[in-house]
């Protein structure tokens, strides 16, 4: 049942059966190792140990021959890892006692004396940090690229005029470059939220031992900085205890992934048949098996689910963290997975949509027809008997809604109402109403900051690309 | 950044950049293709189609010949898939574009008749019906081999007298067995959620097609029987858009995990040497890297972990659900990784947690121990006030609540105030009182049915092994 | 910042006796009491306590006298509560407390003897379990009522011709009859599901006292069969320490709400101008306070919403549950407000889809004319070459693919090809190929069991209704 | 079985003006209606409102006289909320819509002009954040109160020594103060989140209007400094249609509260008869109706079941913001509750700890005792072997664990063994050996940056002073 195990031949028709046969150490051995997915960190876990035998070199602790020969031993490892030649072994549980044993096959002795005063618990905390570190700078990257894809859309697209829905219902016209708009200070808010998270997670916990520190005289602050961070942990039971690194990950993910999931909502929305505002490329579309004529916006669509696995992996590792007594307990050892997955998804929806977006073609005839049903234009005719007959508000309102029942009676639009049916409602309308009732007066006047005139939206654009930082 | 795709050699430190190069096709091709998990599915889809040839047979849409021909086609591929000789293609997306390009390789044109009357859609949803069917069986095994080391252990234990705890105070006594058998009723519970579920899911999805149903004369009755499902479904859309039999799967699992969560809880705190009240065996416990002393329930642990993973898998795939118009959409792809990762969660925690239960000893001397501390029976003092004395109980809780204060200022037991102390605060008490005072006298009393009294646990696992049922 | 600002001066005197010096302070009060909600269980409780008293006035622990004052003091304070005429106060916990203390009041000594062999403990999931209880049989009701209103739409609209769409993209035609009726299969499960937890979870836990039972000879058989249960549960400690029964609930409700959540996005997607499917009723829709022509399907956003709610509560009790060693924890007060609040937007929900599908209009011109875009016919297109000219799928599906771009080109649909235009990509394709590109030919043919044709869907709703059980 | 019956009798009037004629049913009130919880905004919408009228008038859309009136109804309406004097009424739907119709009622007329240029879209928004911002400022000095507190219990037992933990297993003896400020970091970066949720949600949406902006020239500046924002929202439909601000919020809230449930774990353990390690004030503890000598960490026990309120909040809000496409949804009136409820639960649950932390005494003795058990100083022998023996450290473990199981074959720990008994193992070894084997060595030597040792953690101590910032 297990998607590693697969590959295997497997006479029995049991799930299970056949696996544990062997007892119930084959059950231990399955639940308990980790190399199947922390075998990701070999990267980060050899640059930990090249820090940390530095510095035990630096301090005496390791003799100048022991940590040459440690460093040329993991330098071997880790190509023998990214060639393919390695071998792994449940046995051997994790990627820490991986390495560490290859490093005692290649160079002996010495190997044991790298894991002097550390332990695997800062050491995976150390590995994990790292990784998620540099996911965090892909992943700002990549949100990078899709914040100029929406721009570079919105700017291309600053005056075309569509509806603005409430409840899906045609409210007032905007403009899709404003819509576009809305996305980027969405995804502008989260890569806010990852680089906060960043700043926050960069502190070394590589000296906090098992859980007490050690009476070794090691040098945190320097391998803190060999390592990229700001500085060490200030608790050694904290470091190897704490998660919330991976939480906030994990919540700066499914923030980000629910904007992307309205995004991917509307699109595949919007290509359909009966709205067809947008076409999208091949690339992201696919065919049916039995019905030829389709083209299905899947790549939106498990965009929006993919929404739905992130928000699960923080839940998955807010339950595990939940209640833990300090320091370690093995059930932390769960929150390399949920993290794993939840990166790789997090990764693949925003490569996914700006790819979408890129590729997006407009069909502004398609959004400009929508926009004259509805009466869309009718809080404008309301805002205009406001600013021109000084009427409050409220009363503006009664009044509009008479001449939309009106025209919906007549099965006009409002600018299909004559002078004399608009003063039926409301004898001091004048002719000048006309001129508020199309949506391209309706969009050309919101220029208030932020709104969604096509002015407004070009100065926005060009504020938007000041924003987006390296 | 994957999980299955670590092997390959990596040179460059971007977790994603190397892997998108080839342009937006290859994120496609990863987030769509699901050949990666549904793989698992093989020997359903091959049993589907073999269903489906058989009824195509029979109802004169394929020849004799063809049958012929696609049966030993799908039996040469189940082989070659068991015996590892099995290609996985990611531009072929799924096991059913897999087995079918495959089949059309082996046995040429008449491949494609195979798919006449059915669809992807009603296809995926059978082979996903069948393999949680098989789930359900597995792990339904898995239960009852659960509850019969339970209940072996309570019989083994039925007079072992620990505290029974509420909010981790002592508050009662009670017995070991009658501990057991509280897990014994919630896992017969467990069971019984996992049978009606799988009654309740056994209707066969097959000829829905794409969701419309089809106009060839199908005979879904009989490709339902040849399957083992008590009949076809109803409605054909119905049949392609519902995923609430993988929600109910993973609803049972995380109301099955929390019952595991929380003996797992019970076992860490009991192994604490604090509590000492069981061992581990070696088996399901490990050492510590620095600390060569540690014997650390591992196992316990993850299995507390676990469910945890559980119930994210069940809220990722609500919310993948929540919101989808009929029939199907892609987001539904997200169905099967949940369910996969949960089931093999769910099995192997019901396999380590068996293994635990039949290993354990039971250190009874410091169970009875701990009842000596924390005025255990101070119930049966106010119980013996009421039923002895008729006094009202709160009046018997306010007297008991003295004596209990007069002991704690004495630094002794109950049992150690004498009887004229005893009398100071309640003068009828009479020396009959201390015979109810000590543990042993305590649960035998508590014959009161499903009480804690040995005798009544006896009784129960008698019960329980009538109720175990296959 | 809380909502409940409980600013009331504290007294001196607690609950549990004299034996606490310093008093709550008011923070633990507002943390600890959970009179807000509990006073929900007024009826459970008396109930539980007529039923208790009843049997120990049986078994000679209370008189007849005291235990006819009881009852009349119990009938007192239910009226008084149901009057309006009670008062609360958060010193006084909970309504266990509340009802015992104004017991009391009423009858004096008497009144402390009814607690005699029982326990908060028992008592509260005594309560718990008779209020789910009787929101299971409320929301079966309202379920069934609800099946009603869609086999009854159903049948009105059998014939009515809809795209039926998967990828929100038109796939083949429907009937508008059919599409009701899926629904009507998932709300048939639903109940299935909450029948079988309300018979698994009628076992009376009264007389399991704090957790381990009691000496005093209860009959517990007599009680639960006073209070409607099957029989009494069979361990004391699981009777306190389990809440599977409201997970279940919750699993219930939730995988309930993402059927009700699906039906209703489907109803805020019909309802756009762009589809403009369906009409609902005054009733459940509103206005803007600014856009006075909207009609916004409000209720349907709040059903979709809500399955959110209720999801989130079985997280956050599955959360609460997990890992709680035996037997009660205080943790598990959690366990109402969620359960409660769950059900509360469980019912409004059914309901108000109920009222939704019973006023809404459907329009038919509108979704028969959007069957005349997309080629929805193609599948026919495909089946045709297969059933008539014995084509394998395979290439039916290519041929089919061929004819539908010439359409695409030429502008027209299939049935706007000509024979010729036709032929050229299948020579063999005769005139009687345009009997089947007709959406009303489509659906005619889809005769398979649960098919969408008019006629199954008839058939389909005369076994609907006899399954709609009481 | 609502909580909230809602009686009242329906009048036919709703708030949408005339258009409607059929009125809302019942099940639309129920279910519509925001007023039950969004009153607590009363403050926040007035704010607003003063803030919104007062740039009207600047701008010469209010005269002064309009202007001065709706200040001083306003002001009245404030007041008569606060004293308890308003009248609540679901036909009102919101609170919105209650202050101004009272607004309506005390001043005429001008009341309609106060709507101008705004709707309840970026109303609501407004008011929300502000009551979230307000609600950071309260917990921000909450949390100082818990980190000062933590800091002070740190400095008091900063000597104090216990086992420190993994697994639940003694693992190597630290200091109960270290242990505090391992709680103390994980609490300040839970500030440090806070504090930049805070700025980063600190833009005000006022003017957004329902969501395209208006043509009235309002200065969205002045308002955003009026009520303290940094500066306006940048994009109108973002800044209605999104709801990062408040999942943000219950992220920070979930990740914290996970934190507060790890201590509440541990004080649970540490109550328990055996571990003994603290002592809970009366204020913070309850006892049981039956047991009375019960002494129950209820407080402790609802903060770590609060933990899984907050993050079902968490989980229901994301649930219910994925997929919704812009800009306004009904669905998202379901944000205030959960927020709401999540902030009382936090703010709650940090206060009731601060006060147990203020309040607990520790039992110094019985954690020394502990450190008696269990080979704790097993790790000070092995880096004694590696320090001063030279040995590599994967010897040293090898020798250790052979001395430790000599010791356990002995009864004895590891300073029971004798020299010869310790040389049986490693000849070199010399009686300086026994300078590193007891508890108080062994912490002594912990000087590591951040490490166990008391000298090193009154600095901490002081650094953490330091770090508590205002």
């Amino acid at each position: 049942m297990s998607r590693q195990k697969n590959d295997t031949a497997k006479s029995s028709n049991s799930l299970w059966g056949g696996r544990f046969e062997g007892g119930t150490s084959d059950i231990m051995e399955k639940i308990n190792a980790s190399i199947g997915f922390d075998k990701l960190l070999y990267s980060q876990d050899i640059a930990g140990s090249l820090a940390h035998s530095e510095m035990l070199e630096k301090i005496g602790v390791l003799s100048r021959e022991d940590a040459a020969q440690i460093r040329i031993g993991l330098m071997q490892i880790k190509q023998e890892i990214e060639e393919g030649d390695f071998t792994y072994d449940p046995k051997l549980e994790d990627i820490h006692m991986h390495i560490e044993s290859r490093l005692t096959e290649i160079i002996g002795e010495a190997a044991g004396r790298l894991h002097t005063a550390r332990s695997r618990n800062d050491q995976v905390a150390l590995d994990f940090k790292l990784w998620i570190r540099e996911a965090y700078d892909d992943l700002d990257d990549a949100l990078k690229a899709f914040q100029e894809a929406l721009v570079d859309k919105a700017e291309a697209h600053h005056d075309v005029i569509m509806p603005g829905f409430t409840h899906l219902q045609s409210a007032q016209p905007v403009t899709f470059g404003h819509h576009m708009l809305a996305y980027f200070e969405m995804f502008t808010r989260d890569r806010s939220r990852l680089q906060d998270a960043r700043i926050r997670m960069n502190e070394s916990p590589l000296g906090a031992a098992a859980l007490a520190g050690t009476s070794f005289p090691i040098d945190r602050f320097m391998t803190a900085k060999a390592l990229g961070f700001d500085r060490p942990t200030a608790n050694s039971l904290d470091s190897v205890a704490s998660r919330d690194f991976a939480l906030e990950f994990l919540s700066v993910a499914s923030i980000c992934a629910s904007h992307v999931s309205r995004l991917a909502e509307e699109i595949v929305i919007w290509s359909s048949a009966q709205f067809n505002y947008i076409g999208l490329s091949d690339k992201f579309t696919t065919g049916s098996s039995i019905m030829p004529q389709k083209r299905n916006p899947d790549a939106a669509e498990l965009c929006r689910a993919k929404a739905g696995r992130i928000i699960g992996a923080l839940s998955s590792l807010l339950i595990v963290m939940k209640g833990l007594p300090l320091a370690y307990s093995k059930d932390m050892q769960e929150d390399k997975e949920a993290t794993f997955d939840a990166a790789d998804s997090f990764s693949l929806i925003i490569a996914a949509m700006t790819g979408m977006i890129k590729d997006m073609t407009v069909h502004k005839e398609e959004m400009r027809a929508s926009c004259d049903a509805g009466f869309i234009t009718a809080t404008d005719l309301a805002d205009w008997l406001v600013r021109v007959l000084k009427m409050p508000f409220r009363q503006a309102h009664h009044v509009t809604g008479t001449l939309v029942a009106l025209a919906e009676a007549q099965g006009c639009d409002l600018d299909g109402l004559t002078l004399a049916q608009m003063q039926s409602a409301e004898s001091s309308i004048t002719q000048a109403v006309f001129d508020v009732l199309s949506p391209e007066s309706s969009v050309a006047s919101r220029i208030s900051y932020g709104g969604t005139a096509p002015s407004e939206v070009l100065k926005q654009v060009k504020s938007a690309r000041d924003r987006i930082i390296d």
